[in-house]
């Protein structure tokens, strides 16, 4: 875990001023810069000493066959693993003959910075070699949001107590030596070596090296070139081998004389394009980014960067450290989705080989929820990607006997991924998730040609897939047995609650669509009496509740359940899969992450508030938040019943999962889902704003530690302003039309450029639900801290 | 699947008179011979062609790793596979430099002959070499009942149509090269060549092979000695090699002279002693058996066998085919059990490498029963092999923070060897199955030295996992959730009627036990409280009931789920787990083997008559019979509520399993259960023996195509003989005391010797069940043959 204040609380930065090699793995993920397309792990410029290198392409992946010691009819044969591909941001320095290393020499001076605004990573550092030359490096490195291929380095270096002879080698590497496997499941299977030489080229300040991907057979090529500014600066040279290349420059510095070189990096793949097509990709790609120079290109990254926070720019007053977590969140929210374009949005982004990188339900439940709100073009693609893998699905329901499609659990392309799948391809709720995001998306933007393109599509084939999953009984209710629920410490049970409800809304959801858009409907062949099922099985479909004890079971039976022994528990068997076995927890009252408690956010119109209450206290007590996904959901319905003080200590932890790395595993990568948590908490939680059936509603109540709290949502093409203190709320619109919204249950109109003040009612909460013992969130203190 | 009929039908033996190179897999288990200790498969003489060559000892194992694509908690790491030891069978011929090989030349003749009262495997074939020469080849082979470490054979070549020199090469051969690995996960993994040489010797015409498995660092003996009876053969000598050692043997023989020789094959292993330690052991043994002498080893087999079939043997008066087959079952049942003292009953016997040659529930379930009425001093040794993994099963509670011992699913040793935990470790009836056990050993024999031994200890660690598995409910109810029970085509579920109340009688067994012996239970640290626990956990066990169905369903929930879709499997989609996914069939109506209906036998004094014929018209429909172990339960339960007929079919399908290869997997070895299961098929179903609670008791009734039955049973070191046509039942004691039994619920006491002639009251069944479309048993015509 990252000690607390391990960096300085800053509203737009985070800022290391201590280089710790026991960090290093963490550092290297919080630090990755990527754009959605390319993905810069926080290494050392240098190479060395690292914790895991990593640059990687979004679905740049490896296949690797899935072990099985007891098979089964429909286990999937092979995974895709994300891989390192040709490390780029290599550029080692000697001083003197000596290399310039951290671990060797005398260290006076580390700093990175990562500017959320400028959308670069910083680097000062002053260091003296072993042989006693002191220099200062200062490097910039940015992943380009507006170019989608570029990344481009600063790096510059200068001798600050004497004259030396500096060498720069600025490398292009492939096939990394990575580091050991570990044995925790969640972290990546690392791929030793799975890049295959095709080319290698050079010429005056420029390199290329294309590769294919040993077993998927993916072609990547990497290519670099420079721009050398320094007086007397000579380029030896650049030299080309199968897995490296190298630009050389050297250079006989006076003190506080500096070299300075700028390095453009570009990339490109595909599993189409032929070797030469690749070649000239990436040539033209380079072409254009030193065309646009280093100024040029940082210039582009600020300009989309202030586009990006005046859409989507969270305030919080009273907290600088929720202020500083809530834009790193979003900062890395938008790096992993700003440039995906109809690829994947990775549950670790492009920051780490974490999950093999792999997209799961979460990107549909909690990263695009943020994005339709903030950036909802890039919402749009990550919805035309999972479209794409439409036909694998519709494959994969077949192989399963089950109608219209069986969206992947974990996945790159769209091929199932999982190997174990009680908490795999039983997760059947996944499908709900991507109707339900897909439902959102056209609610928010208002997007028809989207509805045309992708969402009847996704609609339709999704309801089938429920129709076929689940059954009516001889009671003739609608019933879905045998499904695993968002709480993997459960599996294959029947009548989840969330899943239900979810289905219903996708069945509900594809009525409409094809009411839409009958034309559509034909082509997909729906017949009425099939709309008709689908009305008949979302209006039965069971959501079970357990009379006596007056609260919705998570699904049949959960509640008769034995509780899980929390109390002999020790606080070091957390979390509790490491410790006990799936039977143990599945057979026992313990939640691992947000179920039932989802429901009551995702299908909260589905609940009364008595009913939240009551459900809310008694999950609380079995939920011990074993995933990066609960904290946030938990903040939201908190706040909703007006436990405002515990919805605000959920919300630091979802803040804070990466930043303080509650987890014990930011090393292999950032949490995306968790880091867009910290903004559904304080959006949906503390601004109290849901979505149901297209309607923007608020209810928004602060806690005591916070003195305000304004964000923005864009809706419908307009940007609406909240702003909270504790007596009132301000709804704006900038201009255009105006908006209806609904503030405490009221509608009211929101009138462009008149600002809206309404009053919050009070509300007098429960006593404050408990949790096991030991897993309470963290009493959350706003740090006092001079800004 | 074997054609009927494959064999001619015999009452004592099985004869094969045709060489079928596409069956060569199936008859090399059914001619397996084995003692329990050793096993050889029914390779040929000349070692090819062959199937699936194999030599096993009971226990002697190697370790394979288990792979996990997504590991989890307490999944074992490692598994034991049975191994090809050295092959000593081998004897191979030259006719005039011609190797006799039956895929050459041509085959006039062949037979062969398994004689289930020698107990000895004959070979007769008649072949003419490709040079033209025709020999006679007879061969006799056995594997010793009172000489464990034992087994030999007789070879007799005889030219017949002209002089001819005949070469014998006698062999012991090391990691024999073995078939490809099948795709069916339940065909065991192939390890290629795990031995590794330690020592060979060769003296005269005897050698000595010694070797250690590779990983699991056993240590195995293989000896052989010759006596060579031929006019004018010359033994050439015996060579050894790290692999393999050769006695050659060569001899001109006129037309109609023979050369025979008498191998004698012995076999030592042990984890713990030293290489000259496991010398001197064969080489003592090789010395016992020349001395024995051929025939004093075949006399020394038939006096066995006559013992054993005087306690066992079973007639079937009206069709001779099911004579032979409950015969052929007896004898396999004895081959995998009679010598195994303390090692497992493996589920296919010493007879393949089938399930890596683990033991499983099935031992205590279907094999024990028998044995305890048969030959008790298998089943109790069989028992003390449990006991013997207690530690083991102790240790594995623990890890899964469970109290008492959990046994293991699969294993040769006792470490659990399961990778797929759903249908594994959660199959946790496994311990009340062997806790059954005990308790009708104890009925059965009277054997207080054995309760004692090992009774108690296996009953309290048994009962102690039940307290800790379940739970009482706030309804004060005992509930045990989360498991899986028999039928393997649902898993995970709470409350299954079979499990809870074999835990039931499991917990009332451990009360009995510890107040039978107090001084034991002190040492176990058995408290009043404890037993107080037992007691009201056994009669506040949950035992669902579908009030709304009537019926008992197998599990919570079960009868609620909807039914599988039979009328759209195709036959060519059975078994069904190879077709369809574990989530469809865990979610559906469709049951693999008995599960309640097993309950409906084994806890048969839990219900009603009505109830057992509800229950299994019931589960009759929704059966698909995908395992071995369910025809002979189908068959009691159908007896018991008068569907005869029924139970007939069932009957038969559960006796040919093996030489009709139903479920097509017999080449990986015999099916012990399935055999095991036609004697329960016949005197538990059609004789109506029951022994619940301590008391013998019978219903016996015939099917139509029956004109009689009789079986033998020990009870108390007594010997019953029950005598039944469709009129009566008669029971005689030969001597001794009288017997107290139960017939058609009277007790009624057997005086010796005097036969006791009781009437079959009538009984009128209801309608016939139905099963699943396709899945009905075979109408069971007796076949019409002359005898």
């Amino acid at each position: 875990m990252i000690k607390h204040h391990a960096y300085s609380v800053e509203p737009w930065s985070i800022r290391e001023t201590e280089l710790d090699l026991g960090m290093m793995a963490q550092c290297e993920s919080l630090f990755a810069l990527a754009n959605g397309h390319i993905g810069l792990r926080g290494n050392l410029d240098e190479g060395e000493p690292h914790a895991l290198p990593g640059t990687y392409l979004n679905s740049v992946y490896e296949l690797r066959p899935l072990p099985y010691a007891e098979a089964g009819y429909g286990y999937p044969a092979s995974a895709q693993s994300v891989i390192n591909v040709t490390n780029g941001k290599l550029i080692r320095l000697l001083v003197d003959d000596e290399p310039f290393d951290l671990r060797y020499g005398q260290l006076h001076r580390h700093e990175r910075v990562l500017d959320l605004r400028d959308g670069v990573l910083h680097r000062t550092t002053q260091w003296t070699s072993p042989a006693g030359r002191t220099v200062e490096v200062r490097s910039t490195r940015l992943v380009s949001f507006a170019y989608r291929s570029i990344a481009a380095i600063s790096y510059e270096v200068r001798p600050v107590d004497g004259p030396a002879q500096v060498v720069l080698q600025s490398e292009l590497v492939a096939n990394e030596p990575g580091p050991q496997v570990s044995d925790d499941p969640r972290a990546a299977a690392v791929l030793e070596a799975p890049l295959i030489g095709e080319e290698n080229a050079a010429e005056e300040a420029q390199a290329l090296l294309i590769h294919r991907v040993k077993r998927s057979g993916l072609r990547i090529g990497a290519g670099m070139d420079h721009v050398i500014d320094g007086s007397e600066s000579e380029l030896v040279g650049t030299r080309s081998y199968q897995d490296s290349a190298r630009t050389t420059v050297t250079c006989q510095l006076a003190a506080g004389e500096s070299l300075r070189i700028i390095k453009f990096l570009a990339y490109g793949w595909s599993s189409e394009r032929s070797q030469p097509a690749i070649r000239a990709q990436v040539e033209a790609a380079l072409i254009a980014a030193k065309a646009t120079g280093w100024a040029g290109l940082c210039a582009a990254q600020r300009q989309y960067l202030d586009e990006f926070w005046a859409r989507a720019d969270v305030e919080v007053d009273g907290d600088p450290e929720v202020q500083q977590a809530v834009r790193f969140g979003l900062f890395h929210v938008l790096q992993a989705s700003a440039r995906a374009e109809r690829r994947p949005i990775a549950a670790k982004g492009l920051t780490g080989p974490g999950y093999d990188g792999h997209a799961f339900w979460d990107t549909e439940t909690f990263v695009l929820p943020v994005l339709a709100y903030t950036n909802p073009e890039a919402s749009a693609d990550a919805l035309r990607w999972r479209h794409a893998t439409l036909p694998i699905a519709q494959q994969r329901a077949r192989q399963l006997h089950l109608n219209g499609a069986a969206f992947a659990w974990r996945t790159i392309t769209g091929e199932e991924c999982s190997a174990y799948w009680p908490a795999g391809t039983a997760a059947y709720h996944i499908n709900a998730d991507i109707a339900d995001a897909v439902i959102r998306q056209i609610d928010v933007t208002g997007d028809a040609d989207l509805d045309r393109e992708i969402g009847v599509d996704l609609l339709v084939n999704t309801a089938r897939l429920w129709m076929s999953l689940g059954a009516f009984g001889d009671d003739d209710r609608f019933h879905i047995d045998g499904v695993t629920g968002p709480d993997e410490y459960s599996a294959i049970a029947d009548n989840n609650v969330y899943t239900n409800l979810m289905a219903q809304r996708n069945l509900r959801g594809a009525v409409d669509a094809v009411a839409r858009h009958p034309d559509l409907a034909r082509n997909l062949e729906v017949s009425g009496e099939e709309v008709l099922d689908w009305r008949r099985a979302a209006d039965q479909m069971v959501i079970p509740y357990d009379e006596r004890r007056g609260v919705h079971p998570q699904a049949e039976r959960f509640t008769d359940h034995a509780r899980w022994d929390f109390e002999h528990t020790p606080p070091e068997h957390y979390p509790l899969m490491l410790y006990y076995s799936y039977g143990d927890l599945y057979r026992t009252q313990v939640v691992k992450q947000a179920d039932l408690v989802l429901a009551l956010f995702s299908r909260g119109d589905a609940f009364t508030p008595e009913e939240k209450a009551r459900d809310f206290a008694y999950y609380e007590a079995v939920t011990v938040r074993d995933s990066s996904l609960s904290a946030c959901v938990q903040s939201v319905i908190a706040a909703e019943i007006g436990q405002l003080d515990l919805a605000y200590d959920y919300l630091g932890e979802a803040a804070m999962m990466d930043l303080a790395d509650l987890e014990h595993n930011t090393r292999d990568g950032i949490h995306v889902a968790s880091l867009a948590g910290a903004w559904i908490a304080l959006v949906a939680g503390l601004g109290g704003m849901r979505d149901h059936n297209g309607r923007l509603s608020f209810a928004p109540r602060l806690p005591t530690g916070l003195r305000g709290l304004s964000f923005r949502v864009c809706w419908r093409r307009q940007t609406l302003r909240v702003s909270i203190n504790h007596e009132q709320a301000c709804y704006e619109v900038a201009d255009g039309m105006p908006m209806n919204i609904v503030h405490f249950g009221q509608e009211v109109t929101v009138e462009p450029s008149e600002p809206l003040r309404l009053d919050i009612p009070p509300i007098t909460p429960g006593p404050r639900p408990t949790q096991p013992p030991g897993r309470e969130p963290l009493h959350r203190e706003p740090p006092e801290i001079e800004q």
